[in-house]
């Protein structure tokens, strides 16, 4: 697996829209779409958040998971729990929404720095057998976004066998430290 | 005058993008463009605050007087005046923008109670006169509202005399007490 | 009147979607919005009778007179009267529009030569003492455009003198030839 | 086979962008993606063909077949395949368009009558095995659109074998005649 990056672990301080925290290894055999964004971010309003209520529309009757992550990196005192809480109830944001863990030592949140975003939005494409399918800064076109989550979900379930051999694989990755950059 | 409408005065607690605050009164013989928002409010945000600064470029080299409102009445926790300094930031918004005084015993601040407006986004085109020319809730037609701007625009500037006149029956109007309802 | 240009007159070989023939003379007193096109450009397609259309809907109950002119200067065997028909019906124009008039030496139709439109879309807007207030070539912003009118529209009709005196200048113009180039 | 459909063939009378005739049978083993449209459509203009051009840039490393195909079924003296040439020079479609043969005892062209296609734009979604896996009549939203394609490609390429067998089936349907509405 030299050249297949396992999803970094989630690090969330706050859940909204789900009764149970989520976890990447707890959804192990889904397909996930994992988006991070910023409520004051202009393009995650006006382009991602919209596109991910399509994607949840288009993708209802599937097993796909998208989970929101609220990567603050910048206007800190602006951005609380407080407001997200309102901006979610505003925008009718439906699926499970996690703050990201913020770090004492940075500006850029816990699981952020995890999985590299270089800003927002952001989103990942995690498959199957939990490796990154893709990864994308910006907001992609909505037929290439649907033609990956459409592949990712024809991909067979892997078998108990391998989903234990690969979580080998994905606890060795999920060990890379928080605190590495 | 017994079929127009003087617009009402202001009352802003904290003004951002300008060194002096601003009141109707002082903007007598200018065209103003009152604008009224909040920040978490999904058609502001989309569709009324772009709509804003296509205004304020397209009439950049005009005598136009564009004014925002920040008129909060919900999500009071959500919405401070920390939040909008940072959201004024993100989205580049550089027209003056009030923060409408909030009113103890009601939701609904002064300055929106004051014009009657019913919720976000909301708009008002003042001549230059202190008349209210038009009073919309939602966001206008692109081509109406230039055409109702360029209309107010080509009307002549006020003489003293009846500006002083006018200002007289403003009075009359501004004493409306903002605690009426 | 040194440096305004009045409107050159329309030479137009079919008109649809009125009774009666259209000319600049003949609307003098009313403000006229001129737009040049062609049922296979794109632009005009997606972006300027869209626009159109937008403008007879707002200005409806005002006496601005919309113009459409089929200014065809390539694949003449292509966009004929009888395509431009269908177009019409196809595409729900409401407002009169007259086909260029040929002309045998050049690729350029006689109309479009005169008021030397670059292409299409184009459109000119015309006060209501038959000067040129405005000339675009492309699609505008619909607040500018509709500024633009509104404000041509604010102008006081010119009394029968002032028009009289005007219609000789007009004379002038409208005798610049149309095979000048 | 009961309830899967093999794509009945296409009978065009002149092609575009192609210097081979296409035919379904012939394009066995791959991907297709057949639409619709006739140029004086304004829901073709405005919609499906800038989307049709957004797959072609997305798929265009894969073996998706893009084909369009003129499926005139009114204004027939307007739509001929002078004007549709000039057309597809002027919108810049790059992937083969078949014209539909018409058909002397009816206003429905010959392939559109096989499809059953309702009007346009209408499309389809062709299997690696000649089975239509969608049938659409107006415009799909992108993302479910891609998501579609994207399942499609990731299906197996039929094995020779198994292609026979398909293609006998095949035959069966195509045998279904012109003339049969």
């Amino acid at each position: 697996m030299s050249d297949l990056t396992l999803a970094p672990e989630l690090s969330v301080s706050e859940w909204f829209n789900t009764s149970q925290p989520l976890s990447i290894a707890g959804l192990r055999g889904k397909v996930i779409f994992l988006h991070s964004f910023q409520l004051l971010c202009p393009g995650c309003v006006a382009e991602s958040l919209p596109q991910v209520r399509r994607i949840e529309r288009i993708f209802a009757n599937t097993d796909l998971q998208v989970i929101g992550l609220h990567t603050v990196f910048e206007h800190h005192d602006a951005m609380t729990p407080t407001v997200l809480r309102a901006f979610i109830h505003e925008y009718r944001l439906t699926s499970p929404i996690g703050v990201d863990q913020a770090d004492q030592r940075s500006v850029i949140p816990v699981t952020m720095r995890r999985y590299g975003f270089r800003g927002t939005p952001s989103s990942v494409l995690i498959g199957r057998d939990g490796v990154i399918l893709h990864h994308a800064f910006g907001v992609e076109d909505d037929i290439a976004l649907g033609a990956r989550i459409g592949m990712a979900l024809a991909a067979p379930i892997p078998t108990a066998t391998s989903a234990e051999e690969i979580e080998g694989c994905a606890a060795g990755v999920c060990a890379v430290p928080a605190d590495a950059a």
